[in-house]
């Protein structure tokens, strides 16, 4: 199985990719379009896409191509983001003279930068492990760069410091993708996805949100069923117009969800319905 | 009145600050507990910090700052994000061997760097308006910058092509946000604040969210209150635990808010209110 993903081997999109689907064969693309495209056209069988961060929220650009391409959720992941200091083997704290790497990940080190590594200038770069592979490929010892555990291994770097990040509750969702023609996924589980099937729905709604939120919501708690996620998304410059991400318990299968998602139906503007799929691991912990 | 935000002088947040209060003086900080900080401090009278994008999300992190302080809102406003293309005056676009910028700025204006700028670099940088600044104090025309139009006026560049992002739908809200026993801001409203009492509250869920969230929009819902904003945060690691949070129309001093909020309180762990404001203008159209 091929499976595409956006950015760079060495990516934490990458440790998402190997945790889900260990034995496939992984492809990387630079943009996020890329990646949907790639399994419209068959070129790979899955597509792994962040959806969501703990820290920096939802990735609307990743939802919106889910609007816009017909793939199906097949399977989730939760990724805990750790952040290594990455050095040409063999190098010391007292060596270093820059650490460099995505300005996200520097930002979260902060605390950590300031107080081993003062005399270090902070260069920010286009990703985390781009700078990593530069860094091996220079083979300066006075660099560093901030990546993950993946990336060191991949460019033959030594963890120097390891997690070092301030704050641990940092976790990007993940979600795998597959062609609607394609039903393997039905069988072709991925590992480790015991979990309780849930199913992502995501609609619009032309009126007000008064009423109309309240009324989307109920065609699910009249039923009891549970909600993972509720967010709504302003159309700004449409006032009153908004678009709704929703996970909730359950399989599309289910006669239950069924019955909900044709209620719904009939209260929002439209509805789309963006895959059934297992409740996904925390990985990387 | 000073103003504290995050970011560099020409930065889209300094655009904010001098379109919700024209007459202040502006002071940049390095990082938003910095900002927060000013105000709690009273080194500042007001904060301006960016809380959602229509393309990125909701900024947890200042989510997380107006937990852990005091701070009131008393403003809001919609920034339209338009990206400039700066230069050096007189500079052609067949001078350019390379175009700085942050890296979703660059992302934002790829079809343009595609279809006139195929020759040059794309050079990833740490801010946008740190790249204008950079630009002009190198004074190389084959540089170019992409940022705001606030920083080609703040340093002396020339734009060469104007509102080159491919989607036009990108807005970032920005919160206004006062010391608590600061009162001031009742009269002192920011131009052009003529719109609706709008009230932000955050509140937290230790029960899962079927009934539970249902019952806490049912405390609007039933009082004909209507929201502008909800999303679900979920504690990763802590299954079923969420923070939400909501926009309402209306004034926390209204009778009906106030009943919803003592009946929130009643179903919801926590709640806090974090200001009411009157509802923002689109600025930068």
């Amino acid at each position: 199985m091929r499976v595409a993903f956006q950015g760079e081997i060495g990516a934490y999109s990458e440790e998402a990719v190997r945790g889900l689907y260990p034995d496939a064969e992984i492809v990387p693309h630079p943009e996020f379009e890329d990646v949907f495209e790639a399994v419209e056209t068959g070129s790979c069988e899955r597509a792994v896409v962040p959806i969501e961060n703990s820290l920096h929220g939802s990735v609307h650009r990743n939802y919106d191509l889910l609007r816009e391409h017909t793939l199906q959720i097949v399977a989730e992941a939760q990724l805990r983001i750790r952040h290594q200091l990455l050095v040409i083997p063999g190098t010391t704290v007292d060596d270093l003279t820059a650490v460099h790497s995505h300005p996200q990940a520097l930002g979260q080190c902060r605390d950590f930068l300031r107080s081993h590594l003062k005399h270090a200038r902070v260069v920010p770069a286009y990703d985390t492990a781009g700078s990593a592979r530069d860094i091996a490929r220079d083979g300066d010892h006075r660099h560093a760069a901030i990546a993950s555990r993946r990336a060191a291994e991949e460019y033959g770097l030594e963890i120097l410091a390891e997690n070092i990040e301030s704050n641990h509750e940092n976790y990007t969702r993940f979600l795998a993708l597959a062609h609607p023609d394609d039903s393997t996924h039905r069988g072709l589980a991925p590992s480790a996805s015991a979990g309780a099937p849930k199913t992502s729905i995501l609609y619009a709604q032309a009126e007000n949100v008064p009423g109309g939120l309240f009324k989307s919501l109920a065609v699910f708690a009249l039923r009891d069923i549970d909600l993972y996620k509720i967010e709504s998304r302003p159309l700004v410059g449409s006032p009153g117009k908004y678009i709704f991400y929703l996970d909730l318990a359950g399989s599309g299968d289910d006669e239950q969800v069924r019955n909900a998602l044709r209620h719904l139906d009939e209260v929002a503007a439209s509805v789309s319905i963006l895959g059934t799929y297992a409740e996904g691991p925390i990985m990387g912990t």
